[in-house]
């Protein structure tokens, strides 16, 4: 009866090129606006001088921090120009606009702005040392999260063998198709912004406070979103704010876009960990304690580093049983780019730690690694390294998926018997995941959603939400569950764009929360317009409400199906009575805490599962590693849309690919020098081979249909996956991320040293 | 404590010219389309030739009704282009688009129609005799209501004195100063229209009919509306389908603006009526009987001719007590341009003629015409003539006033002596209303209204509605509901344009039902948040929520007012918890009834009262009537916002000015002939002398903080307050609207006749 994939809702506009996103939006009189932005990590704004750049034909203005008529920014935020100091080599400092993009940035070329260079420091653990150069107030603590679980030295005694390994990740970032744009309209009250944005309500909040107006004078209309993947968010509120301003100082429609250049430079970035894990076990593989410190980078601003490391903290210990945990996870301000979210918001950190550890576990310990993480692993009635008793645990309905899509044990073997005399090795690993989903109690945000549902006279429905489509099929999903409550036609739906001048707060699409935040919105708008349809329909067929179906396009009576009105039917009688056919649907995630101080709580409502393997083959004259097959199983309760989820999988699988091989953003002295996609490496097509999606529907506890989320899972434990397959493949381990040629060529010039590769290879 | 008068919330928008108008719009590759219109009135459309249309430079297509791919128009409307036959002229026949508006009108020049003429009909008796050439289906019957009370023919027996008169009211049109204007853009799906309306889901409906899709896939977004007066409604939903077929058929946008002299031709008038009233008194002045035939012509199609009718046939007989009453309306369709609502909605020509009877009467019985309303008019209890018992009334309340603000009695004494020899004579003349609030049981469409709160973080407030700005001020009244009820500055409040893609329907904009119906969903939608508010601040004070008060920006306990939390921080706190501060009002009316059959009923949940006074000077020798000083009385239940009552006022006295003097849409055989603003005369300013607006606040039944509708009241009893004065000025009575130079240098001509004059004038 359901249909399991529906159309999306987007994808005609889509492949039709007709979508129209923020750069494609003109307006008359329309000026072009570029950034004047710090070349230093840390300096004192001593003077602008922007005479030579109006002198450049077609400059409008320039305007500084000292023009924005509200707040520059709040304390410990990326200002949106800075006023005194600017914290890392692209801090914006000056706009400049101008009546075409050229002038714009002949004119921001032009402004003179004079220094006086700050020290400076980029290394979280050295920034934390008294003496060091303090970014913000006094301390360049950002935060420190803890997790106890029982009492880790007793944990090590009873363990019959501890490894400690030292780990660490590095800087990513989004690299979504839309670089950041941003169109601005002044209104006589306030400001109209065009931009992409996965946080609609968050830009709006620093465009006021930016302007000094209120939020509702804001209106941001969100045109088509090429990507987000956690981006777009704070960059956006301070892109939406510059554009903001310049329309309202110059009276004029204000656009900015950004180069990919301006993109890399000033874009935020996945936070880099150093992580020490500390791993005491019994013989037979039951784990006995873990010892976790990390200290992450936050960079120069706050933005959500705290709430990050905090899911670092509740997740470091991985999807498994440990009866004594103890977790610090640190993060320090520097003089670097800022991080904040990127799609798995401080998981892929831990989640390669934890599973790297784990396989070293099972080397030492001679065990197979698929069968450590099965005697580990988390079941229902579990507690975890936080004290929470967890329910619905799917993750060895995941592993069994996982063991019979690779046939895990046997080609465990046979992998290694292939490629003789070619001068490649190929080697088969996995990884596996525990995720919250959405917030959870670290979060400072609100953790609910709405969904308006208004059903027309002629049964088409117009649904809108605060859920932004960033690609995700997030929208699809909301009409998915609506057509699926009414039992109608999806195509009767139609999602309005999200106009904060109408939709409801409903919160980041962030934390794979979407689904489960805002299905849930949009289920309850769909049973309060059914409840009143269903009245009406009652009545007009002599029965009880609670006697009906939804289905088919029809409303009949469950046990006596010859009972029936056409859906269009019931809606023209509701219309006919003057009913209400608006539903309004509010979610709000189930009471959790958090105790700071005790590192332990009720971190979130719920969880998603997965397991992923990866098959790898590694030519040993270049380093290069080619991830021949990936299986990923992942449990998203209830495929809201098959083809998106297969969709959703394969995007995650490819963007852990460049996590784990090739995306690094490098930094000398806080000044990044990969500033474009020739020497910022992404994985393109002919990187991607065979990704196999496995779906597991084991409902969840709280999502709509039982729906679990699904967005950074997809990308969490690619990495790890793909490094335990490339440690069984040369035999040996790279323990710090990416898993470049030259980290690759290194282990197997030491590999040659312990003795491999004397034989056919 | 209550700020009477707040600042309109468009103002800023329209005083510094800012707002956007539908003409105002532009965009890329925006193509002008005009309209081909059959000069005859009756005919059958043979064939028709765009070729030479074609072959002009700019002419990018031309459409005719087989281009339509949904249906035309419903059966007896007015279709977006004739597919056969016209049956008025300036039925549209062709569309032609072109690169620029020149390029349009030569276009439409030169499309050739060839058409075979078809016996008319002018006149609405004529069309229901046998033989008659019929418009739609198999006869020109467009409705025939009835009222009944007692028994007519004993009550003219018990009567002491019986009259009879015939009256007629004429053609008039709303001339708003925005001429009808649509802008249609194609998207893949469907359409987006923007366009004014006062009826916008009404418009989204034909453009879906018309486009053969869904309502939901039609976005109809309203721009700055240039007035409505009652038009702007199926006008406009020929209008926005015809730009929005012409959109779908080329790709391109489509711009659509009408001349005036389009928007005469074409666009919908009031109702003329003939009247038959016969009316029996006792010597006293007590009415016994009223008999009332009325004949309207509703012209080529329905559109609300029979709503209009029905309303006519309930207030016929006045606002007063009729034992007896036998009223029947009946509209028959003809070959003239077809009638809808105008400001009034069949008031004017009922109470034009109830009024006139009255002051007859009085004058046959030499009683003061105010006394004689005073000993018949309605009070609560009193039974209508359709036997309803009359609840809230407040007749008496505004006899009362306007008697004060008259000096009647003095004054309808002295004002005979003025003027002697100065070839003027004066005249003071007042009549009174009754008017039933909103649709009432007539009413085909829903009678209900929606509105949309959100209190966002700061404490600033979105809100939006279906209800229409029309230039009547109703965005000003929903924001002062809500900043009452949640006791904050209204400048908090923003309302966001109507825009079908989000806003519930809220039913058209007549009737003066926008305060009543969409005032009371917004008083839901602000109680709804304020509960939650209360909610949370009652916990945070310590109290049960019914303690607090909402005012001043604070909530307070009532009886300890220094236990307070400001507003501001009420809804952070709402916010911190993830509470829902969001709140959805719908208002239905109450339940009505109405017996077609019997004539009676309960027509209208709630009426308004209303009485005017007018003092005119006429000048003997021109006939030029000058309405020196007009005082209107209305009850308004709440005066929301005094200035835009009296403002509201003010433009509902010119408007009646116009249909009293001046205003005459001249058919000759069904031909328009004067189309434009040099032959067809509105008031000016050098019209409009002094209006002195008197502000009645008897709480209504049903209206939000018990505020009752203004809008047509403001002109329905203008015109039969002024020719009562002429009469009393010239001893001659006008029967027949418009008292123009020439019928009134008639009767002063007659005057003489009657031994007038020769005193010293």
């Amino acid at each position: 009866m359901r249909a399991k994939s529906i159309t999306r809702v987007d994808v005609l506009a889509k492949v039709t090129g007709r979508a129209k996103y923020s750069d494609d939006l003109k307006f008359e009189r329309m000026l072009h606006v570029k950034v004047v932005r710090s070349p230093h990590p840390h300096a004192r704004i001593l003077g602008i001088n922007s005479q030579k750049a109006m002198e450049i034909p077609g400059v409008v203005a320039v305007y500084t921090a000292k023009d924005i008529p509200g707040i520059p920014g709040q304390p410990k935020e990326r200002p949106v120009l800075a006023p005194e100091v600017v914290r890392y080599a692209g801090d914006g400092v000056a706009l400049v606009a101008a009546e075409t993009e050229q002038a714009a940035i002949a004119g921001a070329a032009a402004v003179e702005v004079l220094y006086q260079e700050l020290p400076a420091v980029f290394d979280p653990e050295e920034a934390l040392q008294p003496g060091a150069p303090v970014l913000h107030a006094d301390s360049n603590l950002v935060c420190h999260h803890k997790v106890r679980k029982g009492d880790v030295k007793q944990g090590f005694r009873e363990a019959d063998i501890v490894l400690e390994r030292e780990l660490s990740t590095h800087r990513v970032q989004h690299v979504a198709i839309e670089p950041e744009a941003a169109v601005a309209l002044p209104t006589l009250e306030g400001v109209t912004v065009y931009c992409p944005s996965k946080s609609p309500f968050n830009v709006r909040r620093v465009v006021a406070e930016t302007l000094g107006i209120t939020q509702s004078q804001v209106r941001l209309i969100q045109p088509a979103i090429g990507g987000s993947f956690g981006g777009k968010d704070y960059d956006m509120s301070v892109m939406a704010s510059r554009a903001a301003l310049a329309a309202k100082l110059s009276g004029r429609p204000c656009k900015m876009v950004y180069s990919r250049e301006e993109s890399i430079i000033e874009g935020t970035k996945r936070q880099p960990y150093k992580m020490k894990y500390k791993v005491g076990a019994k013989k037979d593989g039951r784990l006995t304690a873990m010892e976790i410190t990390i200290i992450g980078d936050a960079g120069a601003y706050l933005s959500k580093s705290a709430m990050i490391a905090w899911r670092s903290a509740v997740e470091a210990a991985g999807p498994y049983v440990v009866p004594h945990v103890k977790t610090d996870v640190i993060c320090a301000y520097t003089n670097n780019v800022y991080s904040d979210a990127l799609r798995g918001f401080g998981s892929p950190q831990v989640d390669f730690a934890s599973e790297t550890v784990m396989d070293v576990l099972a080397d030492e310990l001679g065990l197979d690694p698929l069968e450590l993480r099965r005697l580990n692993g988390l079941k229902s009635g579990s507690v975890s390294a936080t004290g929470q008793v967890m329910e619905a645990v799917s993750l060895h309905e995941c592993l069994d998926k996982l063991e019979e899509a690779l046939d895990w044990k046997k080609r465990r073997v046979e992998i290694k018997e292939e490629n003789k005399g070619t001068g490649k090795v190929k080697g088969l690993g996995l990884a596996c995941i525990h995720r919250g989903e959405s917030l959870g109690a670290g979060g400072e945000g609100i953790d609910t959603a709405g969904v308006t549902v208004q059903v027309q006279r002629d049964g088409s429905v117009t649904l809108y939400s605060g859920l932004s489509e960033v690609g995700q099929g997030g929208h699809t999903m909301l009409a998915r569950v609506v057509s699926e409550i009414l039992g109608i036609n999806p195509q009767r739906i139609v999602v309005s764009p999200v106009d904060t001048a109408y939709v409801p707060d409903s919160g980041p699409t962030v934390a794979s929360r979407g689904t489960v935040l805002a299905g849930n919105a949009a289920r309850l708008a769909a049973e309060e317009v059914k409840g009143k349809l269903a009245g009406i329909a009652a009545k007009a067929l002599g029965v009880e409400p609670e006697e009906l179906t939804f289905a088919d396009e029809k409303v009949f009576v469950r046990n006596d199906p010859a009972k029936m009105l056409p859906y269009e039917k019931v809606v023209a009688l509701c219309y006919a009575k003057s009913q209400n056919a608006y539903g309004h649907g509010w979610w709000s995630a189930p009471e959790l805490w958090w105790d700071h101080d005790k590192g332990c709580g009720k971190p979130y409502f719920s969880y998603t599962y997965g397991a992923c393997g990866a098959e790898v083959e590694i030519d040993l004259a270049t380093g290069k590693v080619d991830v021949l097959k990936f299986v990923a199983v992942h449990d998203v309760g209830n495929a809201m849309n098959r083809e998106e989820v297969k969709g959703q999988i394969g995007g995650g699988v490819a963007m852990g690919i460049g996590f784990a091989l090739m995306e690094d953003v490098k930094l000398r002295q806080g000044v990044i020098e990969n500033t474009n996609l020739d020497e910022y490496l992404i994985p393109t097509s002919l990187d991607i081979h065979d990704i196999v999606p496995v779906i597991v529907e084991h409902p969840g506890l709280h999502g709509p249909l039982g729906a679990r989320g699904l967005g950074e899972p997809a990308t969490s434990i690619v990495a790890p996956a793909i490094l335990n397959a490339i440690a069984h493949a040369l035999g040996r381990r790279i323990y710090h991320l990416p898993a470049d040629l030259e980290k690759v060529m290194a282990e197997i010039g030491q590999r040659k040293n312990d003795g491999f590769g004397k034989g056919a290879e």
